[in-house]
C-alpha cells in the first residue's frame, strides 16, 4: 500500500496503470489483484489508513478533557504528525479523492465530514466557555483545517521541520487569532 | 478555456482525453489544436489565467502604502475572490500543476514562488515596523496560503457565502494572531 501510494503521489491516480503498480511492487498482475484487489481499492485502502489516523487523533483529543484551545493545539499537532509521517499517503487524499466512486466515495466524505465535525465542536465548546471569541464554528473550521492541511504541500520527512516545530506556531498564531480578549 | 478548465476540473486532467475536450468545446480536432494547441499548452493557459490574476493582486495590494495588516487583509479579499471567481480554474491549478513539465512547470514554479514571496514580505514589513510578534515569516505565510488557498473545496459561486463574506473573519483572526501585543 506505501509502494503504490508512492506511485499514485507522482503520477497520479488516473495516470497509473496496472501495470505500472505491478511493476512497483514486484508482483504480477494476479498477485496485484489477490492481494490488493481492484486499484480502486487499493485508492479507498490508501484513503482509509490517513482518516483512521485521523479520527483516532480526534477522539484522543477530546478524551483529554482539557481546555477547548488545548484540545485544538493536540488536534493539530497529530494532525501535522499523520500528514509528515504519511506524506504520500496525503497527497493522494488531498488530490485524488475524487477517483472514489459509489460507496467508497461516501465512506470518505462522511469520516471527512465526522472530522470536521469535532474540530468544530470544540470550537463551540470554546465558544460557549467564553474561552474563544464570538466566531462562526464552521467558517473557523475550515480556516484551521486550510492552515494545517495544506502543509501536504511542504512538510515533508528529511526536510528542515518537524510537524511538532510546525504545529507550535500555527496553534499560537490560530489561538491567539480566536481568543477571547474581553476576560 | 473556461469550458476546458471545467472539464479539467471534473475529471481530472489526465483522464481527460482530446475527444472529451473536442467534445465539451464543440471543436473538431483541428480546429481544437489550432485555437487550443496542445492539452498541456491548455493547462498552462489555465494556470495563467489564475496567477495573472493572483500577481496583479499582490501588486494592488502593495501599491496602497497601507500598514502591513490592511495590505494582507486585502491581499486575502482579493485571493478568495479569484477562487470564488474561477473555481473550475483554481481546482485545476491546486489539483493538477504537476501535469505541468518544462518551462511550463517552471514559469509556474517561479511565479508561485513570486506570490509567496509577496505574502511573506508583507508579514515581514509589519514585523519589522513593530506591527507584528516576533512571528517566522515564512512560516507564518505558509499558514496564509493555506488558510485562504483551501477555500477553493468549499467556497463557490451560488453558496450562501461570498468571498468578502469569508475574508473578514479570516483576516480578523490571522492578524490577531499575529499582532504585537507588547506595544
Amino acid at each position: 500500500m506505501d509502494t503504490s501510494a508512492r506511485v499514485f503521489a507522482q503520477r497520479g491516480y488516473h495516470a497509473t496503470g496496472i501495470a505500472e503498480l505491478c511493476a512497483a511492487n514486484g508482483l504480477g498482475k494476479g498477485a496485484l489483484y489477490h492481494y490488493i484487489g481492484s486499484k480502486e481499492e487499493l485508492l479507498a485502502a490508501i484513503h482509509d489508513r490517513v482518516m483512521d489516523e485521523v479520527m483516532l487523533s480526534a477522539d484522543r483529543a477530546v478524551e483529554t478533557e482539557r481546555s477547548p484551545s488545548a484540545q485544538l493545539a493536540l488536534l493539530g499537532d497529530e494532525l501535522l504528525e499523520i500528514i509528515y509521517c504519511y506524506p504520500d499517503h496525503s497527497w493522494v487524499v488531498l488530490h485524488e479523492f475524487h477517483g472514489l466512486t459509489g460507496e467508497r466515495a461516501e465512506r470518505f466524505h462522511v469520516r471527512r465530514h465526522e472530522y470536521e465535525q469535532k474540530v468544530e465542536a470544540i470550537l463551540q465548546a470554546g465558544i460557549e466557555c467564553g474561552e474563544f471569541g464570538d466566531v462562526d464554528a464552521r467558517l473557523t473550521a475550515l480556516a484551521w483545517l486550510g492552515m494545517h492541511n495544506y502543509s501536504y504541500l511542504w512538510l515533508k520527512p528529511g526536510g528542515s521541520l518537524s510537524a511538532h516545530d510546525v504545529a507550535k506556531p500555527f496553534a499560537e498564531i490560530f489561538i491567539r487569532g480566536i481568543t477571547n480578549r474581553k476576560t
